[in-house]
């Protein structure tokens, strides 16, 4: 029998965050052939050009396509979107896979998810099922409406995509694959780990405790992003005798908006004891997060990574505020105030048990040997 | 209080022949003000150029956009949508609407609904809900998940629609507004009226009984359209002594195959008592199905204008076959002695009552009324 | 030495019969290496796929790309070439050529002369310099502008080349191209040969006389081409005991005007003695052009082949009015009589001698033996 | 007589610069009407959002189109070609422009000599005949051969354009239209207009001596922008008692790589008496110029505005080289000692007098009258 092409497509380093181990499966199985697309902001120097990463973990992609449109607005969004789905389906109709994988629930996986459906190949879908609350939710399922299998990383979005109407031979929990880097690597931080990111500003001992910031901009609160994240940072400031790091935003309809507010407030805080950071491999993120006194934001790594670490987390604002969470995590409004005492408390409780509602850290190798064996034939139907 | 910016995206003739009366009820409304965006196959020489008839109705579009990437595969269908996204985005940005309308569930309408929710724009949708078995299928619930408001067109879709997980004070059910045009018309055929389709072989005498084929491409059986259309029209030519009037179909994937199947018939059964049309205007469709003996094909038309009306359908294949339907319709498998037998079992049977399963022909004024009034701000929940 | 990687881009049929025996010498070198795109309308049904006979020819394309916007309009053809660019320049990253090779002057010619110069590779122009006396003018000399080596056609066109400002080293007259064909294949035609076009209506019998119409749309009388090719098939229709046929135009803006006069015509006038085809091999087309009485139209065959062949030509309006050309044709204007006369000249002076002014049919060969030494790195100056 | 709708895009800053008093003119004239559309990187945040100027002075755009990609590759400037031809198109379509007016040789340019050329709109080109040596002279001759009329800016930019074959008629010198911002404004400069720039950084006696840099990426040599930009700032820097004024680059393939070399310099060279700006208003920019002591880099106003101010200049490197210019300029290789030597000199020559080779300031007026009056339907012939 021939092996079955699987198309993964990349077009964020969260996106290759998710789908790392579930590459490597897929490129260890005897059944299955990797076909690789990378695109969207993996390929932009603003956003630390994460395919250096993934072709230094030795993953060579078939196609590279630039389709960012400039502005970071909610308009260039959009046609983000439209220009990304007329080259990756010229992309997918040169390498015929036999399925196509996409993750979550941004725009760039919208465009990958309309290409593959109108080709009529098999879509598979990671992460489906969730809710965090905002414009990512209505993504998030319109593309489960178009995909062919889920692989949903908890039980409580298994039961959505079901009640969605899915076929249930179509739904699997396997956990969500962004767990698999934890059982994978070793997770302690060192100084020397860390060195690769040095450069101006950045000599941070990462063996002693520190606050990690990370907040994207929220969609539907679009113009609002640079006071929020003032918010946060001077609650941070507020915190003395330990280090703050803090990541730049994702790429996104208002991110140059949170970035405005970071690249505002280091200019007025020199030397307060913050470090700016791009980008890590997900494997550094991964000890950079283990190691973290507590961690502010909304990035969904508190919710999922810091759950299965143990590590305290405080959501800032609406992004994640219908998600399914651990014990580790606690809420604040867009308030230097309200942050600032969640952020204490956690820190002061300390590390949490190590909680798996998101799975083992074995999904990758889980959902590879599914696409081993589903039926790409069957024709999708409603369940009702 | 100023007007309400509704923007209704037209995309296609069946497009207009749903919205057409929406669209009436807009212009009519002292709260609402219409604006109009025309594109896609309704430009298109080959398709019988829609945007005449949507002009010499009143309507002037304010933006004209040709998105359609020739071709008709499945590859060149998924161009199409990026391209429309882009300009469709463009467009909506400098008209900045206060909803935007589209209509049921092909490649344009994912094209509109995308752009416009990317854009934060509230997203109405016509025609959700429904099942008809195939890729449209997708497109229309994922569509759903998209949308801010729906108007379906039965209880069942509505049914659907709730399951799918949408609140219960988004969603109405007026019917279906492609009735309105039966309600608001004089139904009668006569030669006067449609002599303006005369030319080349098209001498019809529209007061004697004819059967009436209306057979578009089916996405998911890509590949055999000729073969499909060629048992049909097989089918049709045994039955002598009454003319056979046959439509062109619509633009889509696999279209040139239907179309070629329809041009080598012809080629071969001249003087046969077929008659072949690209395009009526929507009153003239609704004349034409209503004096037809019997409507084969697999329209939606013969499921729904055709329940309202009276006339006897023979659904032909799976593109319709898990619709909701009345009592008017047979369905047959692509098959000619199938097909034959149905259709002579439905000219026998005549006439039947009618069926309001899909409205009483006052939707367009009854989702207008709706749209003066739905809450715009309110932000989109999952029920569950 | 590593081979140079020759990166054909082939975009129409007539390109192909343009450039066919340079891409078997770029094969056949040893220093080359040849990369193929294939394009536009050769990927059309409608346009007789010529894709379809570059594989049987042996040549696989390293990248198909559909760019043509529906509509045949001076809008869509100017939206294709804007979609051209994106694609082109996408697979030109990917293939990373040494240089780009593109033909003559149409709007999908420009779209590969943008993407290559903007991405900084030389880029090989064939048959600049010629004057047509219409848009494709603007569009050939703005190409020269843009590139980087010249292999003209004619001693005038060299002239005009360097006048415009190029470097002598730059510029190279080889002949035509497309005249290659004629001293490759045995140009006699047989009814054997020709069976392979067989069809519906189309059993001519080749060793008898016959006219050939190739009539295009022409870009700057937009909107007159069914009257224009009216003109023509009246003037044949009077010409009896000849057969006639006729070949359907290029794709281009205007085309479906010249499309639908032939229709037009075809339908009011069966047995007429009209024969009417999509498509040739260019093997079949030298065939179908040496062997006709009179070769009537605007085709830029008639100037070119036919000059090579001796067969006489009537050049019908201004689409080549400017060109340089042979003794073998004769000009005449939109107008039945005017044509009829000039045809019935042409019959009865009957074949011209051969004329060489288009090259002596070797150019494939010396172009590629150019190609393997140019200067690649050498920047480009303007001579004054 | 109705007016002539004249629609001038404007696409970067640059582009306004030179066009503003020429749109001042069109709207005041008694027989033109001013269409507007404004896109690219006049609308991106990173560029200073040159629209909010535009609509400052009193344009309202008829259209706003995004349509750069983003990465500043040769890549994405290609791509951004392809979908400027796109969205362009559809709008002139739309505004029905009987000229357009498009400036220069960038690809924002390109796009919009394209989508006029191919909509058969007569094309109005600002600029051409110019040479400067790199990749730009490519384009801007290429955009010679699509346009109808040209208004060039001096006599030897005259006669190149003649030599590419334009009919004389068609070409007009009356001086480049950027001089014309001088003799309509007060140039003094004060602190006074200068503190709505004031922000972080940025408190400059502008009444004081200073140097100001201006250098632009150079598409020819991609990769070295850095470098290239890091020996003038060292430069600048050994030139102690006096401020420097740099500005941040124009955006194009390559800016990245300046602006990366200009915030490495900022950082590790605070408080240098170094002073960074992004956007001057077209007046202030004059202002700027013309109390500079010397203006080094290769930015084209150095040759152009600065030569009717009578300011010194250096050039650093070829992406000026070729261009006509005064006495005003020297020339200096990319290496510190040579550029220090040069300013150096400069300051020491102190003004020059004003030289009027590009004009004596009216040129936008001048061009609106003919504009008035230019025959219109008159096709293209080349002039051999």
């Amino acid at each position: 029998m021939s092996k079955r092409n699987v198309c993964v497509v990349i077009a964020s380093r969260a996106n290759y965050g998710r789908a790392k181990y579930l590459m490597k499966a897929i490129k260890d199985s005897e059944n299955l052939n990797l076909q690789l697309i990378v695109g969207a902001s993996t390929l932009l120097e603003r956003f630390g050009r994460a395919i250096n990463v993934i072709r230094s973990d030795g993953f060579e992609p078939d196609r590279t396509i630039e389709y960012v449109i400039e502005g970071e607005t909610l308009l260039t969004q959009a046609k983000s979107t439209g220009l990304g789905i007329i080259e990756i389906a010229t992309a997918l109709n040169d390498l015929k896979p036999d399925m196509v994988v996409t993750v979550a629930d941004r725009f760039e996986t919208m465009a990958t998810a309309i290409a593959t459906s109108y080709l009529n190949i098999p879509l598979i879908h990671l992460q489906g099922g969730e809710i965090s609350g905002n414009l990512d939710d209505r993504v998030r399922h319109s593309i489960t409406k178009l995909a062919d299998y889920h692989f949903v990383a908890t039980e409580l979005s298994k039961k959505r995509v079901l009640q969605m109407g899915e076929e249930e031979f179509r739904v699997f929990n396997y956990g969500c694959p962004a767990m698999d880097v934890i059982t994978h690597i070793n997770i302690n931080i060192s100084n020397e780990i860390m060195k690769k990111y040095g450069g101006v500003g950045m000599n941070v001992d990462w063996t002693e405790p520190y606050i990690l910031v990370i907040q994207h901009p929220v969609t539907t609160s679009y113009g609002k992003g640079m006071e929020q994240i003032s918010e946060t940072l001077n609650a941070c400031k507020t915190i003395k005798g330990i280090t703050k790091i803090v990541l730049w935003p994702n790429i996104d309809a208002g991110s140059d908006d949170v970035s405005k507010g970071i690249r505002i407030f280091r200019e007025q805080n020199k030397d307060k004891g913050f470090h700016y950071f791009k980008n890590f491999s997900p494997e550094d993120y991964i000890r950079v997060l283990n190691s973290a006194q507590c961690v502010v934001g909304n990035s969904s790594s508190i919710i999922r990574e810091c759950a299965f670490l143990g590590v305290p987390g405080v959501i800032i604002g609406d992004r994640q505020n219908a998600r399914e969470h651990g014990k580790n995590v606690v809420f604040a409004k867009y308030e230097k105030n309200d942050i600032l005492a969640k952020i204490n408390d956690q820190i002061s409780h300390g590390r949490y048990d190590s909680d798996k509602i998101f799975g083992h850290g074995n999904a990758g190798q889980l959902i590879a040997k599914q696409l081993e064996i589903i039926d790409l034939q069957k024709q999708k139907r409603n369940a009702y």
